[in-house]
């Protein structure tokens, strides 16, 4: 089968062997494959990734030596069953999934993986128990989201989001737009959504974010208390005078670089609950006076439960969230290297997605 | 009065006018004073609190330049009503209250302020409002540490503390202690303390450890999984489809200094609560990656609502909480100097306490 494979810190297209089903397992014909922000960092820190990985208790089974093939955001037609499975789904059937795999050595994440390629190649084999079947209706590439926005739906799970929260969303790449994407699909406001692209800033009002600001101009810490929260902690003692408590921020980091949680430390209420969702790699500084003195709650999340996967298919399923503003652009796999390269601008592209058996 | 006055990075005893109460205010007679860390470091680095306060939204009522009486954990006699007080207690009554004034210009910290000494005095203005009766029985000395044991009934309230939590209290100076004993007056355990100094060990376990460690001979993160916490999201997931969840791991970080977190946030499993109660006053260091890769919740507190200030009270007067073996010294005014000085070493002192007026 071809595919894009990583090899070294480049992208090239190969022809690979076809990967076979184990027990338990069904081979897939990729219909499309979205490209991840971590994919783009991976191309050449893998090695980072790995030691990272392996320091927070994850079990080294990826050789960053050998050929890794990417894509853990994907939407797949069933072409066979391996042995040992139960043939819930026929042939024929498009599905998504986690992009997991139990195996005896270990969980496996397909996409980052030497023996799992990902949705950057003709064909893939999943774990059977974890399909889930794309509703009629749905396009490929819309299936294809679950897998970023179910992101999404797990950082305002693990939040404290509700009726009594104003909502910063900081920074509005796929990650930022999931999470506006899973308030708004609770129906819950306001949600400031913050960025300096003007293009992600389109893109999020797209998806519902009832403000959206370029923090060049709008500083959105200035603007707390001019939308019910009380800011500091003689304001909070004062409204429970009256028997009141006043909104709560919470604050959603999608930019994963360093120094934006410090500056969160710095900008935000007393009482506001961080949600960590963007990924830093680098060291970061913080000033845990600050975060003391307005106890603040930093709270670092990751992936989503089998629930949280789902419940995401169901809302893109039933357009309680339109994935499609995200899309910038559709590739081959003759194209996924010029794609990675474009998606590090921000006013060129969003999220792009790679069909490798074409459209 | 005689008080002890921080005058530049010194500390001088002097005499003082007596301070008057204003409206809603009450004169008091200083019985115990309690010594915080917080004091220790406040000594050099008055003008940085202030800085830091100020970025952290506190108003900045403290003129680090004029004169300073520390002293935030209190018991203290009743002597005289200022005006418009409703004289609720009678003068001679024993009292508490949180250290806490407010007035025109915003609230003011009894102890950290220009206006308002504190307890390393004879005398002392407080809130009528904020007093709470000493039960009879209860020393002056064991009543004066409401405060510091507030600290941990506040952390512990604001942890996710619970029946199926392993719980790890890092640093058992006197905040740790507090931590300690909140968690063991809810019934809680087990409860795991970590001190390098024999001497604190020794504390922690008459506080009711039930294992106190010497991180140099035994890391408590080796030993997560024996202690029934799943330690990998692997382990999660396999216990997961037994139905079962495991125990969880929550940790009390009571040190406050560069570094701790960090090595926390390497040291715990997968969806830890690390609640930070010490107080670090440097720039620290964490790798967010790891934080996300383990879901990794640091929630930072400080202080205690007035419930859990007047619930500690009773804990010590009812018994549960003995603070008694984390006092080890108690000092006349004259002495306070040497005893800042003693505190530095964990192995001599844990808690000193001023006794203004003699005993």
């Amino acid at each position: 089968m071809r595919a894009v494979v990583r090899r070294g810190p480049s992208l090239v297209v190969d022809t690979l062997a076809a990967p076979e089903p184990a027990a338990g397992q069904v081979l897939v014909k990729t219909l499309a494959g979205g490209i991840c922000g971590s994919d783009l960092h991976a191309v050449h820190h893998m090695e980072q990734m790995v030691e990272l990985g392996a320091r927070s208790g994850q079990p080294g089974l990826i050789d960053p030596a050998r050929d890794i093939v990417f894509g853990h955001e994907f939407c797949a037609e069933l072409l066979d069953h391996g042995p040992g499975t139960d043939r819930r789904l026929k042939a024929g059937t498009r599905v998504v999934a986690m992009p997991v795999a139990p195996t005896p050595q270990g969980f496996e994440t397909i996409g980052y993986s030497n023996r799992f390629p990902g949705g950057f190649a003709e064909a893939m084999v999943l774990t059977e128990a974890l399909l889930l079947e794309v509703p009629n209706g749905l396009s490929d590439v819309q299936a294809a989201l679950t897998e970023p926005f179910a992101v999404g739906e797990h950082a305002v799970a693990e939040s404290d989001a509700g009726p009594d929260t104003v909502n910063l969303v900081v920074g509005c790449g796929p990650v930022g737009l999931a999470v506006i994407a899973a308030l708004k699909a609770r129906g819950l406001g306001p949600v400031i959504a913050s960025d300096f692209s003007p293009a992600r800033r389109r893109i999020a009002a797209a998806f519902g974010a009832d403000e959206v600001i370029d923090p060049r101009e709008n500083n959105p810490h200035t603007r707390w208390g001019a939308l019910g929260v009380p800011v500091s902690r003689t304001e909070r003692s004062v409204l429970a005078m009256s028997g009141k408590t006043g909104k709560r921020a919470l604050v959603f980091e999608c930019v994963g670089v360093p120094g934006v949680i410090q500056g969160l430390i710095e900008g935000v209420p007393v009482g506001t609950q961080v949600v960590v969702v963007g990924v830093c790699m680098q060291t970061d500084a913080i000033e845990p006076f600050l975060a003391i003195n307005k106890s603040i709650e930093l709270k670092f999340v990751l992936g989503y439960t089998p629930d949280e996967f789902a419940a995401t298919l169901r809302h893109i399923a039933e357009g309680t969230i339109d994935v499609a503003p995200a899309v910038t652009g559709e590739v081959g796999l003759d194209a996924v290297a010029d794609a990675f390269a474009a998606l590090g601008g921000p006013e060129n592209h969003c999220k792009i997605v790679v069909r490798p058996n074409g459209r």
